[in-house]
């Protein structure tokens, strides 16, 4: 099971709302598919959203009329800008836009097909890279879990949230391919279920034992000393460390802190918004009431209800023990630390 | 809309799990139907738990044969004991049941007819009473609201909770009947949308004005400084103040004090177990996964996941502000001013 596939010209994306009952794969032949299925959370997690829109953004160059070469990056540019309005809040969409478009502003091409070819390697790039920067966040923050370790996590920060692997699911697969003997408890992650259809299943294949919790367990969990340690993902992190990540992470962060338990961020540099000084200015997506009063098509809440879904919330940094990027462990100061590691 | 109804010899029982879309009554013609009611939570909720309990065992009784007076009593002491055994948390039901037949053991009755009409009687006043000791819970709640507060509740603590108004929800309806414009966010309290399906359509039907939000959405509600306080009711509560309530209430308390926010325990005298030193005597009850798993009928997990299902937490009374019954308001230290409360 794969987020995204490219195969001959055509951009696979694994349709996440239909697990963890179907695999089925939606067939993406220009981007305006692509960007309905990052809209509708088909393809979600920070990571994977930003590798597809890089081969989004292959796709809508590849049906461009090739007559005019200024006209041409003009509307790989709208394209770009289309891509990136899918979803607000976190950054490697941006990121991995911003690359596919600084290199053909780098690269002087006088040829479509070159154009083309050169911003399908750079998509294949970002796809690998993020594969490979998982395989390295696992093996920095395998240091930080002890044997036995019984680790909280929220939403799903794993291999579908990325090229593979995972980022807060990397780090436990390599803690399990230590053979540390962890255990994991999933929260469900509502309003989509990230956690009941995501996690789960991811753990469940990769033969970690895995318990699921409603997301108002977590506190109770941690008064009953059932939990060691807070693993989660990121959708943005500022310079100062103020992490967005998934609805609930920040309820995470301050029960960690008032239980004396270490709460780690999981994260590639892609995520990380060094231009940007704080969590305050992390722009954070609102989404339709519809996702909290209905389940699985049916209605839960009365008809009419007033609703509010705030998709992320920002944990402030002063609540997170160290990030763990592909380049390493980075510790508070943050705004010290991160920086450091862009430099390394 | 009325949680449970006394009716010619039969207790109509408000089939809660239809809400909020039929609204449909079960006829109890027997005790085993008002036990499985309970069971099933069609009836839910501590003092509402314990007024059906109190007319369940007037339904077991008036259904005994009639011929041996001590066979008689041993009999209803043994349909007590089974719908005690319904729910273990809420400490209303044995409450009830114990006054019942503490009745019982006090009258010396030789007539059939004297006894049933004797219990009926006791269950009428067990009901009226809740009922009038909800309105002075809300009396003396309303004190501590100010105008214009944004109020956060979990689960159901309203009308359908108890013999009517409610504990927590009564508090809010004498805050908005004193004209305050209050206004109401509803955990949707997870994994049976307690919250979502019942204190949403209370306060619609009451018209104050309700947000729906998911439980995980509380921390941030409080970051973004968008609630004044929390209000919750309760299912057991130790002489040291130490709460059980539905499972997320310690979470909300731990958020509560870290914001700097007042989190308030309305509840009647018949929830605290005075006999109780503390909380972490309390039992708490675990139901099935399926609850977890299932969300209206539909399988959101895969297949065999291991699930955690504690119905309730147990909230320290440190993180408390004060515990608000119809005798007044009780503040720390618990173990002097509750003892108080039973004095006056």
């Amino acid at each position: 099971m794969q987020s995204i596939r490219w195969d001959n010209g055509e951009l696979f994306i694994l349709d996440q709302t239909k697990l963890p009952d179907y695999v089925e794969y939606i067939c993406c032949k220009d981007y305006q598919t692509v960007f309905e299925a990052i809209c509708r959370l088909s393809v979600r997690g920070a990571p994977a959203i930003g590798a597809a829109a890089a081969y989004g953004l292959v796709l809508g160059a590849m049906a461009l009329p090739k007559k005019d070469l200024t006209n041409f990056i003009s509307q790989v540019e709208r394209i770009a800008g289309v891509l990136m309005s899918s979803r607000p809040t976190a950054v490697n969409l941006k990121w991995a836009i911003d690359r596919m478009l600084s290199g053909l502003a780098v690269n002087k091409f006088n040829n479509y097909d070159r154009i083309i070819n050169f911003m399908l390697q750079e998509a294949e790039l970002i796809y690998q890279e993020d594969l490979e920067n998982n395989k390295n966040i696992g093996y920095y923050g395998n240091k930080l879990i002890p044997p036995g370790a019984r680790i909280l996590t929220h939403c799903n920060a794993g291999a579908l949230a990325t090229a593979g692997y995972g980022t807060a699911l990397g780090v436990i697969r390599a803690a399990a391919e230590a053979d540390k003997k962890i255990m994991v408890y999933a929260g469900e992650t509502r309003p989509l279920l990230q956690g009941a259809r995501l996690t789960t299943l991811e753990m469940i294949n990769a033969k970690i034992p895995v318990t699921l919790i409603t997301d108002n367990m977590a506190g109770y969990l941690m008064y009953l000393k059932k939990a060691d340690l807070i693993i989660i993902g990121a959708d943005r992190i500022a310079a100062n460390g103020d992490t967005a990540n998934k609805i609930g992470t920040y309820g995470l962060a301050v029960l960690a802190k008032a239980h004396g338990l270490p709460f780690y961020v999981a994260a590639p540099l892609s995520t990380i918004d060094i231009e940007l000084e704080s969590g305050s200015d992390i722009p954070i997506e609102e989404r339709s009431g519809d996702e909290v009063t209905h389940i699985a098509g049916t209605r839960v809440a009365p008809p009419g209800v007033d609703v509010w879904n705030p998709a992320f919330d920002i944990t402030p940094a002063e609540l997170i023990t160290s990030i763990i990027t592909e380049k390493g462990i980075a510790v508070p100061p943050y705004s010290k630390s991160l920086r450091k590691l862009f430099e390394t």
